[in-house]
């Protein structure tokens, strides 16, 4: 048994690994429809997210498996005071697996340290969120053939950005990387990828920006675009059919890496 | 694909067709069992249903399929801003077929404009809601063997009422109807369906009435007593063994219905 | 069709039979994996309860069949005023069991007069529970092969304490019961069960008290240590690899029970 609470879990081999299958699964996903038959997945949600646990209840369907949804933990052992650990090893119990998404850094650690089963990470507050970063990389690794020696600019809500900490992460050693925070956007320097991300205000950050058609212009034609989802108006819905948007795709990778990551626990 | 956003996208001949397959399914729901195996169906519920979600669930489970419910959305993407079209968007990534339950009449339309899959409108606020019409229709037409040359008398929150709009109007043409308001329900003309609804106090109607002992004395022994439920005090459980009460064959048609609904996006 | 309402709807043979069925399944529990293929179970939670309704959906999932949640009952047809039965003959219509957990004492008997699908009460306010009685009667079983002949000590919330009060019931007539309230837990009589329960703060209660290295000391060496969680600080973590600890075996136990009468309405 194997957690991922962040992706510094995985070493290159292994994310290697995860992107030739998530590939083969891509091509034939409906291959896969019984690999997982008769297993459980624990979608436990301290935080909503309803992109992040559609997905993963999409994954483990589509492998076969079914889904027990806790999304609303108001509603939980929670609110009577039950700690983490004890519902963890509840729904270990009850489940093969647990895809975790908690409002405090270091939950997820906490969790798989008195798990009988996989644990995996979904967002621990402001700390990691390894799924995440694995579809970045892989939306990255199908456009360019490589996760390294490309220009990499973020552009937003940079300090809040747990998306941003992560990807930044696990690019900083073979890429060049440039952040603009949101009162600073209009001067992106030439990049292979442009990495937007939403101001998050419920964390409590401000400002405001938008991609204008000037920007775009001076995007190289043979970069990307991505956004982690969801947007407020910082990408525009007139971009879309650019080819360089790469946001659904990342959508939709989503779905194949996190098939591929379930699988690998079989 | 095609989408169902009011009951007008169906011909007559469309409807036909599902009334003989939902009457098919009807005698023999276990043949079915396997039909959409592997495929998986989004409730996408903005405002509270359980009725309708729980409707949905069960046909989709009774194919075989899948159910990704999404119904309570102060936790979803939406509190952070998401537009309609990026959810829907989403959710296509993630499955096959979505039904949308939102609070605005055109949501259903703006919805089907970008989606990859299939929609039903499941309401969209005081506009249309097909597969409660077809089910209305599909009750009628199992008692009388058609759905035209009828009498039919409305009863109750006729303003708010987007039942009684949409399945007004799909009989307008070839039945007599007739309308009586909450102050209004004593002289009830003879009719062949008496179809009463609930005051909507949650969209601000006022009103309260009862269906009596010597209302129901003066109905017709032929006639059927029909309501889309919730219902409140209009109609008393006293009536429920009545062999004309049929509301509860509404609930259980509703379920068949949409099984041959699913069934024809195969 | 029978329901399960009470403890007391099951006679000792009854018991024995869920028992066995129990046992066996416990070794082996894949070998059921197929057994309610095609049947669906509705959750109904007017209450939340994270813990009974994930060992309900579980134990569905391991027999195959697929289930719909509701829980969240702000946001369903009883928020616009539906009453229960209504509730329970659409779910009827749409499932082939029902479990209920209800705010009110009598709710699971109203519930079963409707019926036309069985209903399992999971808990109806201060009433009754009897599922979780039989999860605490076959871990007593587990470890003794009896369940009469027993010394019990109940320690805790024992006024508000609906399982206390359904599992004292069951033993009364076998068994020597003692019984302690939070004030006074420092005299526990030597006991082949030792019951802990929570404070229910939720439900009006006061009080705090936790177990000590010097309790435990003097509990004897072949007891077992009981709690039907959630627990809050009653019983430190501590303790919870001592071997007398049974209180994850309640939890597993849960599952298995609940599977066998699952298999019991076949």
């Amino acid at each position: 048994m194997q957690h991922l609470i962040s992706i510094k879990d995985l070493d290159c081999a292994q994310v290697q690994e995860i992107f030739n299958y998530t590939k083969k699964i891509k091509k034939h996903p409906s291959k896969y429809c019984k690999k997982l038959k008769g297993k459980i997945l624990t979608n436990l949600f301290y935080e909503p997210s309803t992109r992040t646990s559609s997905s993963f209840h999409s994954a483990m369907n589509h492998l076969g498996g079914d889904v027990i949804s806790i999304n609303d933990v108001t509603y939980s052992s929670i609110s009577k005071g039950e700690n983490l650990e004890d519902t963890i090893i509840t729904m270990g119990n009850y489940s093969d697996i647990i895809v975790l998404r908690s409002k405090f850094v270091g939950d997820a650690q906490r969790a798989s340290d008195v798990s009988t089963v996989p644990i995996i990470n979904a967002g621990d507050g402001v700390g990691e969120h390894p799924t995440q970063t694995l579809l970045d990389l892989f939306t990255i690794y199908e456009k360019f053939g490589r996760t390294y020696n490309l220009k990499v600019t973020f552009i937003g809500d940079i300090t809040n950005g747990r998306t941003v900490k992560s990807l930044s992460k696990a690019l900083e050693n073979g890429c060049e990387l440039n952040f603009r925070d949101t009162y600073n956007v209009n001067d992106l320097p030439e990049s292979d990828v442009y990495y937007f991300t939403r101001v998050q205000r419920e964390r409590g950050s401000e400002g405001f920006y938008e991609m204008t058609r000037d920007m775009v212009k001076r995007m190289p034609e043979d970069c990307i675009v991505m956004h982690p989802f969801p947007r407020n108006e910082e990408i525009p819905r007139w971009f879309d059919k650019d080819p360089r948007a790469r946001y659904f795709d990342q959508m939709q990778n989503g779905l194949y890496v996190r098939m591929a990551l379930l699988l690998s626990y079989k």
